[in-house]
């Protein structure tokens, strides 16, 4: 197969080497015209994605695929997969639980204090005192959940196709999520049905004293509504990794809050070593004629 | 039983009604003579101790008892019990948890970004890159593994005594356990032997770029040691909850570290709700003539 690999972001010589030892028999390019069998993508060069009609596959290096979909030059015919690459996943993990915990155990509290050398514990709960509620039961919030129950936390789930997982009570109502959450993890696709999801009436139903956050994209949350739940001390703490425009703005309020933790998009990247596994089974379903996993449904959006 | 509870800075209202609803039967009493049966401290009233030499048994609020056996007035031949305390083991395990994640996803390098408005990604590490030293593997190293060996980290233990854990390289050679890794968690006992034991020559074994993380006692680290070490560069930061004088005096450098991370001795509480079960066991043990668990080994000073 003719594989073209194009992106403005990520670099060719950190996955091609490892895409050609799985694929050894297939053909890589970073250019190429109607002749290209599966484009692998993330921010493609210009031009690149209107000449990929006749492709068998698309097959983003990333998870969130919304710009793509917002792309005029996408072609429509041709099978869009996501990646779900199982280092990301648990890097995620890994930030889900890192930010949980920076909650559970009023660490961003005890960081506020010691700039004022100020020596005061807080009241100590246990996991299952707390409810972490989870937006987006995909791949990410299932896998988030695991060690969130291991530990006893009580765990609800939000998503949009009634869902089963091990453990957590999973909901298609939002509200009855928000209403039993202390901590509010947002993992979800950016759809026109999940922007602004996380808006004043909706924060307002998150446990006082609570905690968001997002790790999903920027337009999730409504950043004044966020703001404005913040200072009037309903939630505690916001940690946020996504934000409307990024890089984030050096006038944006949300750098100096002092109940927002800021992280520059990196809550869980893409791990060549592991994604590449993931690019080669997809490819090899296309070689054999079939239709790889975690397409993306063009009416969903994700 | 005739019980006696003394302590100065665990509040009597918070435990007597729970171990007297596990306890209907006996006695209750906060202050008392040569008639205890059995003696629950923590920090005792002074004149407490030297009065318990007819007791079956001191029962510890606190897995730590370096202070009680300081304590010449305490009486030798009466069993003394450490408290293993599922909640604090639980406390333990997430506090542990936070803090290795805090250093594996660099959450402190990018709060110092915060500061400074900087959006800058740095290389992201799957967690079986990086490899945990865990100083201790009692109760509370065993099980604070678990979740690390869950996530994909490596762990390897050091205890005096050899060891088996599932999942865990154990050695009885310090050397061997520093080597190895990037993040060191002291959860040891404070005795003579592990009194100084992250010094100078022992933090530089750590792996460069490195985190420490101490929730056992103050006197296990060296602080002019570990300054020194965080200033060189060679480690790269430092969570610390316990100090050689608590509450850490407002002159102190670590307060203002940069590289340092302080918490007010709050990694982990003793949680009534759970370790009033553990005390009734042991009382229940007393009651039928047998030795409860965790009794304290004088010679090895816990």
């Amino acid at each position: 197969l003719k594989i073209l690999f194009s992106s403005r972001i990520e670099a060719p010589e950190r996955w091609l080497p490892l895409l050609q030892s799985l694929l050894p028999e297939d053909e890589f390019v970073l250019e190429g015209g109607n002749d290209i069998d599966v484009a692998i993508v993330a921010s493609p060069h210009p031009g690149v994605l209107k000449r990929l009609g006749n492709a068998k596959l698309i097959q983003s290096l990333w998870m969130g695929v919304e710009r793509l979909l917002e792309d005029p030059d996408l072609p429509r015919n041709v099978p869009l997969a996501r990646l779900v690459d199982p280092g990301m996943t648990a890097a995620m993990t890994e930030t889900v639980l890192a930010h949980t915990l920076d909650w559970h155990r009023r660490l961003y509290r005890y960081r506020e204090q010691q700039k004022t050398r100020t020596w005061k514990r807080f009241r100590q709960y246990m996991a299952s005192d707390h409810t972490v509620g989870i937006l987006g039961m995909g791949a990410l919030g299932t896998a988030a959940s695991r060690p969130l129950l291991d530990l006893g936390f009580k765990v609800v789930g939000w998503s949009r196709r009634a869902k089963t997982v091990e453990g957590v009570a999973c909901y298609t109502d939002l509200h009855e999520v928000l209403l039993r959450s202390d901590v509010v993890v947002c993992l979800l696709p950016l759809t026109a049905q999940t922007q602004g999801v996380l808006n004043l009436e909706n924060l307002k139903k998150i446990r006082e004293g609570g905690g968001v956050i997002n790790c999903a994209r920027g337009p999730h949350v409504v950043r004044d509504d966020l703001i404005a739940v913040l200072d009037s001390g309903h939630l505690a703490h916001a940690w946020l990794d996504v934000f409307d425009k990024e890089p984030l703005p050096e006038d944006d309020p949300l750098w100096t809050h002092p109940k927002v933790s800021v992280t520059p998009h990196a809550a869980a990247l893409t791990e060549p070593r592991t994604a590449v596994v993931e690019i080669a089974k997809n490819i090899e379903a296309v070689r054999r004629g079939e239709r790889p996993p975690h397409l993306v449904d063009f009416q969903a959006g994700y």
